[in-house]
């Protein structure tokens, strides 16, 4: 039995049964394998140099670079084009942000973006155990591993939970360590909703990404260990920075 | 303290602070207001109706629509663009697609591609337990949601260990479910690893997607209930009509 598409290889084939390939997909088949030749951080020959060797034009290279940047197999630096390292993989637990990259060997980092006091929505109110109108805090954050933008953060919280967090808390630092060590609120559970969702033309420029990037967003719902519901946050993640780990035990 | 961009609404802003908003993103949030009116399945006006209700050009609407069907808002249906339904919310879980998609009140269905046995690749020999060179099962599907296509799944298993895939099950019917009742297979747990990424053009043809559409991609590496390594399972998810959930409990 003669397979139609190297099935042997836990690798995604690209090419459809009917065989007819996309040009640009045969170019991004092509830089793929020498984007593997290169390694990590290996310099990537110009778009006139590709479309020459490989008898495209520029616009044919040029969409085949755009897929391999917008899914981080490659990443733009200074002027040129250079291969990117693997994605980070963040474990999905209630650890923090900073715990999970620090955990990979890179150094965690966030950037205070606002922090500000608002009547709490009824939309919002449930899930972080307000009564409307009440005043919440909302945080937002960039999110960075060894000084790079990486994604974006925001979180909402009463007022009345954390009543000095905007005197008392280091905004660069771990919000869950401040709330642990300076207010011993430890968390108990929480639900997270996954998806992938296309940046906005802000969130592009907070985080420095193209526009329309494909992103994971992370909606989470953390209760303390009283079974209180405690902050809602909304994390948005570089897809082509990160992928999301986990263990699955049996029902 | 006034607010610069909406902090009370838990929804994404996607104005810069600078205020430079793109005219396709102006357009973008009119539409999305429009769709909030509409509700699920409310027929969108045409393509030129808008450019001429909002005073732009065929060009910007286009993008902007671009964007709502890429995230799932909007849907072809027919000739028309009507509102689409809220995604699936998929629960990670070791339970299979066929039990996760009817807790949700739709019909799962998956549709064969292919079944076929090859000798192992070294590469993924010691995630399903096999020697290297041993027969092993890829058997890939369309996965179905009331006869809609939303992904594609490869499952590689070795020969050994269900020697009869080929006549004996139904491939329609779930994996899961053959491998627990016919030969009392049950799993203990899973490694997951989801991350977000362009669907290649077969993926695209036989799922029936736009090209490049971003999708929900998911690793699994499965252990039976003695830890032994069983299956390698790679999914595809169209990234417009699923989400992920998961409980989080403490570290």
């Amino acid at each position: 039995m003669e397979p139609t598409h190297s099935p042997g290889s836990p690798v995604r084939s690209g090419i459809p049964e009917h065989g007819r390939i996309p040009k640009y997909y045969a170019v991004k088949a092509r830089i793929s394998a020498l984007i593997g030749e290169l390694g990590e951080g290996g310099l990537l020959p110009t778009e006139r140099d590709l479309a020459e060797r490989y008898e495209v034009s520029r616009e044919t290279v040029r969409q085949a670079l755009r897929e391999l940047l917008l899914e981080g197999r490659l990443r733009r630096a200074g002027r040129g084009t250079v291969v990117a390292g693997p994605k980070l993989e963040q474990p999905l637990s209630l650890a923090s942000y900073t715990e999970g990259v620090r955990r990979q060997g890179r150094r965690p980092g966030r950037h205070l973006i606002g922090l500000e006091q608002f009547p709490c929505p009824p939309g919002l109110a449930p899930g972080i155990g307000a009564e409307p109108g009440e005043p919440v805090w909302h945080m937002e954050r960039v999110l960075l591993a060894d000084d790079e933008r990486v994604g974006l953060e925001s979180t909402y919280v009463r007022v009345a939970r954390v009543p000095r967090l905007d005197s008392e808390f280091q905004p660069d630092s771990s919000f869950y360590g401040y709330l642990r060590e300076r207010l011993g609120i430890s968390f108990g559970d929480a639900d997270e909703k996954l998806e992938t969702v296309l940046a906005t033309p802000r969130e592009a420029l907070l985080i420095g990404t193209p526009p329309a990037l494909p992103m994971l967003l992370i909606h989470r719902f953390s209760r303390d260990r009283d079974g209180r519901p405690l902050e809602r946050v909304r994390s948005l993640y570089r897809g082509d920075r990160f992928s999301f780990t986990t263990r699955l035990g049996p029902e």
